[in-house]
């Protein structure tokens, strides 16, 4: 580990209950890389409602504490632990997944140390910006597109339409002639999407707003329906759709139960479900995984590329964290650990 | 047509508002069976949940006003329309059941014109007060227990349990074999239901019910779940049952929406589903349906007995209406059109 200091700069987490004083940036050791795993000089991350609601306790799994947030980043492998693979990706560009309930490493941190599977090796073309946003937002955006593809429907219907995920599945309904239908809940919101090519888009708040998406949803057959803000947008959603729908839960940006009406689910055969990136891409077969992640790196250029609002240090991070949450709609907030 | 009276009194709605002045007793025109149909002289009618949700307007569809309302029912069979199987029935004990969303023919009236394929022929041994209630409850019980044996679940939950199903829910799990986990409301209700044989009952009053409902649920895997109330209640179940779980809406008796928190849909991969017996059995082919209405026929003097709470005339049902919707666990209210 020649040239690699000692200690390093990381957000620490101390408890899930989203108070300020619950994250700290502090010095702590580097890590070594075990074996099977690698040791990544992150160079980016980016910060995601799934670390918000992470750090909230509200995710599907908490870590060890102390642990350091952050799901995804980009960056250097500087070391390999014991394995061929490992071995393989010294010297590489990477985008990583710090997904590993058991371990307390994340991508907020100068340096992680990461299983060599939950690495992805960066094409030339991809700068590592916006490499470090491959794993979530893209992959996410196209599972969603495959449940629509594979399950025939007509049309999809999506709520928060504006966050990174919701432009992407627009820009991917296009490539695959998939017309969606976009829920956005401001007026600014609706131009936006116009401007991206979206030919379908509701402001929640504007008079006539349900009989609008129960027509267009019945018009479109939007069968398939993706809700990342839960509350009673997720009734009025599935109450919209024609009778067979599902809506899948992805998202909880209004922090509220789920509302539906009883008689959509008895009398019109419509039900709920939820949608998690971790359990469908976990579902698939490592050379499956490869091959959509390959597609996806493609893609991050034109579709599925990240919009950066901005770019801060490590140790800006902490207090920033509840100015992000306001509103995810601006671009992505890109944490740049390597900066001094 | 000899020997029946030109007119008959039946109960009218005029108005899907679900108040008292919508509901008359009339004298009205004694139907005729068209082709395909037979005349039931009623002999008896339960009021059943999904009878005061029709009323309401709150039912899955809503026939033509004036409509005599009545789901179900039981009587004999007094005059046939063309066809074979009308007159095969001529003179025979049925129950049928009035749920032809075109016809405004219903049970609480003296007379029902109905087509013969809605009409189930009674066992000799079958009372005709017992006939009247086959057709919703025993099946419905009867289907819900089909989706638990086919599904392969280790054990079942179940809301509102003291109800008329959730009863018949119990006795049909000690006859297959399935546990049922049973949630009431009421200390009493747990007596009931401990008396009848079941063996885990929970008051969802008493203190750390949540607690006691995961843990049971957890222990026998009660991966299906069947909600008649709906509301919190419904996430409630759904939040203790475990992952993967699927929770049935099948009624609602809190008027409310289900409330369900969106990070068991999407980290534990549970899902929100309706279940209408009219989809269930309407799906089976002739000879299936057949076969299951024999089934429940044979059980109606035991697992599938319908306790009757009180007999009351055609007049006194809508001023009693009311009264029977405030709780459903003393039994079914009958009315007797035929009783003078």
């Amino acid at each position: 580990m020649t040239g690699i200091p000692g200690t390093m700069k990381a957000v620490l987490l101390s408890g899930y209950d989203g108070r300020r004083e619950s994250m700290t940036v502090a010095e702590v050791p580097v890590p070594r890389p075990g074996p099977g795993q690698v040791l990544v000089r992150m160079d980016a991350a980016p910060v995601n409602p799934s670390d918000l609601m992470f750090i909230r306790g509200l995710y599907g799994f908490q870590k060890p504490l102390p642990a350091i947030p952050g799901f995804e980043g980009s960056g250097v492998v500087v070391a390999a632990g014991s394995g061929v693979l490992p071995r393989l990706l010294l010297g590489r560009r990477v985008a990583c997944a710090a997904a590993d309930p058991d371990s307390a490493g994340g991508t907020w941190g100068e340096y992680l140390a990461i299983s060599a599977l939950r690495c992805i090796r960066l094409h030339r073309n991809v700068e590592l910006e916006q490499g470090a946003n491959l794993l979530i937002n893209p992959l996410t955006a196209w599972g969603l597109l495959e449940k629509v593809r594979r399950g025939g429907h007509g049309a999809l219907v999506q709520t928060a339409a504006a966050s990174a995920v919701g432009r992407m599945v627009v820009k991917l309904g296009i490539r695959f002639s998939v017309p969606t239908i976009n829920v956005v809940r401001r007026e600014e919101q609706v131009e936006l999407l116009r401007r991206e090519g979206a030919e379908h888009v509701l402001n929640s708040a504007a008079p006539e707003f349900d009989e609008k998406l129960a027509e267009l949803c019945h018009r479109w057959a939007a069968t398939i329906g993706f809700d990342a803000v839960a509350g009673e947008m997720s009734g009025r959603v599935l109450g919209a759709q024609p009778a067979g729908s599902t809506l899948f839960v992805y998202g909880a940006l209004s922090m509220e139960p789920s509302r539906v009406d009883p008689a959509a689910l008895i009398f019109e055969r419509k039900r709920l479900e939820g949608f998690w990136l971790s359990v469908w891409f976990g579902y698939k077969s490592p050379a499956e995984q490869l091959r959509i992640a390959g597609k996806a790196q493609r893609l991050l250029g034109s579709d599925l590329k990240t919009e950066i609002r901005d770019r801060i240090e490590l140790e800006e991070l902490p207090d920033a964290l509840e100015r992000f949450a306001a509103s995810a709609t601006g671009g992505k907030v890109m944490v740049l650990p390597g900066r001094k």
